[in-house]
């Protein structure tokens, strides 16, 4: 019988919502019937946040992630990320930065190294870290470098009756069309098809496409990346057995009877992605990242 | 007591379904309680239409349009504008361009010279009418240098619950950055403000914005056009005492809660707009063209 392992939670930026969300999974721990999870984070701060909640929490510091299975029944496990500034909630500061980093390189580092079976990432505030030289454009290119050189990292977001992968992501809208390349639709794709069939047991997988441009192009009348760049695409995935539409206009592609029809839609920069899945369920969202050599969420 | 006028309905692309929704408005003429209206359309083609339907739609060509308001009872009313060739469901062709054109023509005349309520089109298939030597980017820039030179066409979507206004319409993606202006973000937010309270009846119209890039820019780190167009284009409006909020991310913005608190959103380009508005309501959202010296839906 394998040993079990729990699961990595950063701490994010720690003036936002990581700790209120890592001790609310907690107290759900039985209700949810959520597997065994660590945080990585200030135990002196999660305790302070407890108390100013009122919540019955209590922690255990942990020295390496496999004592966390053994507390996790009755203590919240924290492997000690110490953060050298006072946290205020709702005031970012970058003198936390570095510490924010240090949680997630050593949550991949435990995870690579097979110490924990997932890494669950609590959000971060990026202009925060910019300032503390930060220099990845999101969270999930960062924990892609930090996974390796061969890691092609591809966001996908879900929620019940909905998964979108936005082909580029954290980029400036006048730079997407100049980013938007075969190469980079064929990789998301082909990730896309295979973490479907992986990670979701869906045997056959429908993809779906967003075009770029409105109307799809319109048959070239309105951009021409749908021709040029999106279709070529298009036909080496098929050709590769996926199973993968042409380009539809991304104003039709998300209504209720639309999403019946697909698996999962390509889409081509973030908030023809975001937009739609947001729109249908704000709260409920998950960001998985397919294309990484371990699990996140 | 004012002389009641009735509304002009175009033919739309003959081959598409604007036939079959001028059938079907008239059966539901009493139960939707629907004003008098008459058709821009080949009488010959709509009667085969309707035989085709097997529908009981009693046709009367009237000559002008005042005539439909005494026929509408029993009788769908029918200013004729022939087509040369006879249209075949599904498979529009350039040869019946010229007259799809001028039914547009003739309705905006009608309503200009006071014999027409309001316009209603029919879709158009544009990429026939491309051939057919048609040079508007879409349908309502075509309504707008019919209407005269001072109109400034605002397309404005709106479904049960929200009203999108896209600034920018049927352009490429890649040249979206490049069209969007202060100018043009502050004739959007003017005109939308002042339909809302002259047509809409909110006397103090609350506006929203949405961002152009991902996470409306990040303060600056994934994109400037918040900062340097979008920002003061809004000052300017606050200036002239219009109630319009920052730019906000465009995915926090259109989920239940989101649209609660604004009456309209300014949204910079068209997928932007669309996308939300079809994926919450894709069957009922109406297109209505602000701006214009006449009311069009």
């Amino acid at each position: 019988m394998p040993i079990p392992m729990p699961i990595a939670l950063t701490m994010g930026e720690p003036a936002g919502v990581g700790g209120d969300l890592a001790l609310a999974a907690w107290r759900a721990r039985n209700h949810e019937a959520l597997p065994p999870f660590f945080l990585i984070d200030d135990p002196g701060r999660i305790a302070r946040l407890a108390r100013q909640l009122a919540l019955d929490v209590p922690l255990h510091c942990i020295q390496s992630p496999e004592e966390a299975i053994g507390v996790f029944a009755t203590h919240l496990p924290i492997l000690a990320q110490r953060l050298p500034v006072d946290v205020e909630p709702g005031k970012p500061t970058s003198e936390n930065g570095v510490a924010v980093l240090q949680a997630i390189e050593c949550a991949v580092k435990l995870v690579t190294n097979g110490q924990a079976a997932a890494v669950v990432t609590n959000p971060i505030h990026k202009q925060v870290l910019y300032e503390a030289g930060f220099t990845y454009p999101g969270h999930t290119e960062y924990l892609a470098s930090l996974a390796g050189p061969d890691a092609i990292p591809v966001m996908m977001l879900a929620c019940p009756g909905l998964r979108v992968v936005p082909v580029t992501i954290h980029l400036p809208l006048a730079q997407v069309p100049g980013a938007l390349s075969r190469q980079a639709i064929e990789a998301c794709g082909r990730i896309t098809a295979a973490a479907l069939t992986r990670d979701f047991a869906i045997e056959r997988p429908r993809l779906a496409v967003a075009g770029l441009n409105p109307h799809a192009g319109e048959g070239g009348s309105i951009g021409r990346e749908e021709i040029e760049v999106i279709m070529p695409a298009l036909e080496t995935l098929r050709g590769e057995g996926i199973d993968i539409r042409d380009p539809a206009p991304a104003d039709s592609l998300f209504h209720a009877a639309a999403r019946a029809n697909y698996d999962a839609a390509l889409c081509m920069y973030h908030d023809q992605a975001l937009l739609p899945l947001k729109t249908i369920d704000f709260f409920g969202g998950i960001n998985i990242t397919l294309g990484l050599p371990f699990i996140r969420t």
